[in-house]
């Protein structure tokens, strides 16, 4: 049996020889390498090695499940390469921004691109191999409905920077939708092209949302703690830019008087000094806050773990379990 | 039997209706406004009819043919609102951009839900539809690769308007893609939808992409003549922007010195004066680009009125061949 970094590196080695022809024969080059950019740097491809480990789990092949694990891996690019448009992000993957290598307008058109991509390649695999042809209409749906909730999830992040005292509900309820809905779609694609239940396949797409939400959680206290060669961002990006984390919100909620006017003299405010951003670090920190957030997301994972068991006992669900186990360690 | 005009109308409603209840029933609700804005907002329905109609004329029926064309209503409408942001334009169908009213940012996100929609809309008409879903690959093949187009086609716009010396095959092949593509889609779809075979398929493939750039050149044409009134947007907005017409490779090619230089004067040129633009668009008219393009067009649409020939005689093939002397006249 592989181990989970050996599998990581595996599926990552598929995604990239299955999508290499897709984004290299067309013109005009510079907006092909453009869109191509940010797939090809890498990242950990984990929504991919969910949708082939759960769809192998409950007895699926692999070769039906690389299409759309391809896909979703897609339509995660093209989402970052608009978001990092909207946040004025300048690094990603420890590279250039699309925008910032090829400009706001080159970016946009290649979002799309990726956009289109993902929907191509799934019609193409359906077209060639009948399992795939057969829930076409469910694994649209399923990307459909994420991309959605990606968009939806957007703006009430946006939302949440403007809302003085945002609560953990408003929190919860955005990042369900931008980050763990493609979670959830990529866990229920595995098990409808394993051709699965109704019943499995609603299984498996609340395992993907509750693993999706303690993602978020962890990104969040990354966010604040890890160093920029981890991080492939700038360190303290998320106070500067004024995003509302499980992190911020808990501080802002439970900091004293003084914790609080320090966090918020940094937090969103471009102009604050690096030794502003410096406070407001160690004063979330002070709240509490980072306690309380990787406690939370601990307890999802946990859930998660739970939630794996409706799977029969297999490689794969050892896998998917060790998976669990090295998103939770991220956050040490 | 209705004029051209009844029909037209009579399918905008049919649009609205079936549009309606997909874009007013989630939240953010501000988001979700953002992005029916511009199909909202009306416009000439003219893919809508161009896919019924050529459905029926192949004995197809207009509901299997009403969500495809609802689809490509709203990847055109995308389309107008990520370009939109890239051209920096204000006004579009007489009313505020997306972006001017909402922001950059919320309007690069409600681009990304109506492309979304447009699938969506197409992939739950295939889940209640058996015709519909026979043809599901292929309503998707003809979608995303006219969308890859427009995406190539947006960035040889771009390229084009910083090429020295832009020629007429460039500027087709431009077109061809940005344009004419999802014409050509809309047609295709429509003899799909018909269940046609692959020939009246490409018949009509073939039709759409003639009348798409036949349009096209109406449209660079009406750019340097119409009043804003008639445009929905600012007169002469073409050259302020720098964009690369068949009236302007005309002029500059074949214009004289005296001519070029005025026209280069302000031809992308912002901070060029009203009466620059005035003495550009007069320098135009005088290379004789404006018959030479007019010219061009009417050719293309006669080419188009053959293709209609391989369809049936029916009272739909006379609604389009209406709508190609309807499509030159705004020209006059």
């Amino acid at each position: 049996m592989n181990t989970l970094q050996q599998e990581l590196e595996r599926i990552a080695r598929l995604v990239d020889i299955y999508l290499q022809p897709h984004m290299t024969k067309r013109e005009p080059a510079r907006l092909w390498e453009a869109a191509y950019h940010l797939p090809k740097a890498g990242g950990k491809r984990l929504r991919p090695f969910l949708m082939i480990n759960v769809c192998k789990a409950l007895g699926g092949n692999e070769e039906d499940a690389l299409p759309p694990a391809v896909a979703i891996e897609l339509i995660q690019a093209f989402s970052l390469v608009h978001d990092d448009i909207i946040d004025r992000d300048d690094l990603r993957r420890g590279v250039p921004t699309v925008h910032k290598k090829w400009g706001i307008p080159t970016a946009i058109v290649a979002g799309d691109l990726l956009h289109i991509k993902a929907y191509d390649i799934v019609t193409k695999a359906a077209m060639k191999n009948e399992k795939v042809m057969l829930v076409l209409p469910d694994i649209l749906n399923e990307i459909n409905e994420a991309t959605i909730e990606i968009c939806e999830g957007q703006e009430l992040d946006e939302e949440l920077e403007k809302n003085p005292q945002p609560t953990e509900e408003e929190y919860f309820d955005m990042i369900s939708r931008k980050t763990a809905a493609l979670f959830k779609a990529s866990t229920a694609i595995g098990a409808l092209v394993a051709g699965s239940s109704p019943e499995a396949v609603e299984s498996m797409r609340s395992f993907g949302h509750i693993l999706g939400v303690s993602f978020q959680i962890i990104d969040d206290i990354l966010g604040l703690t890890a160093d920029e060669k981890e991080l492939g961002k700038p360190v303290g990006s998320d106070i500067r830019e004024g995003k509302r984390t499980l992190l911020t919100i808990h501080a802002l909620t439970s900091g004293s008087p003084d914790e609080k006017r320090t966090i918020l003299k940094a937090l969103g405010n471009a102009k604050a000094s690096p030794r502003d951003f410096s406070k407001a670090v160690r004063a979330v920190v002070s709240t509490g806050a980072l306690d309380y957030s990787t406690k939370k997301a601990r307890a999802y994972v946990e859930e998660a773990r739970k939630a794996l068991l409706s799977l029969p006992e297999s490689d794969e669900r050892n896998l998917l379990d060790e998976a669990l186990t090295f998103i939770v360690k991220r956050s040490y």
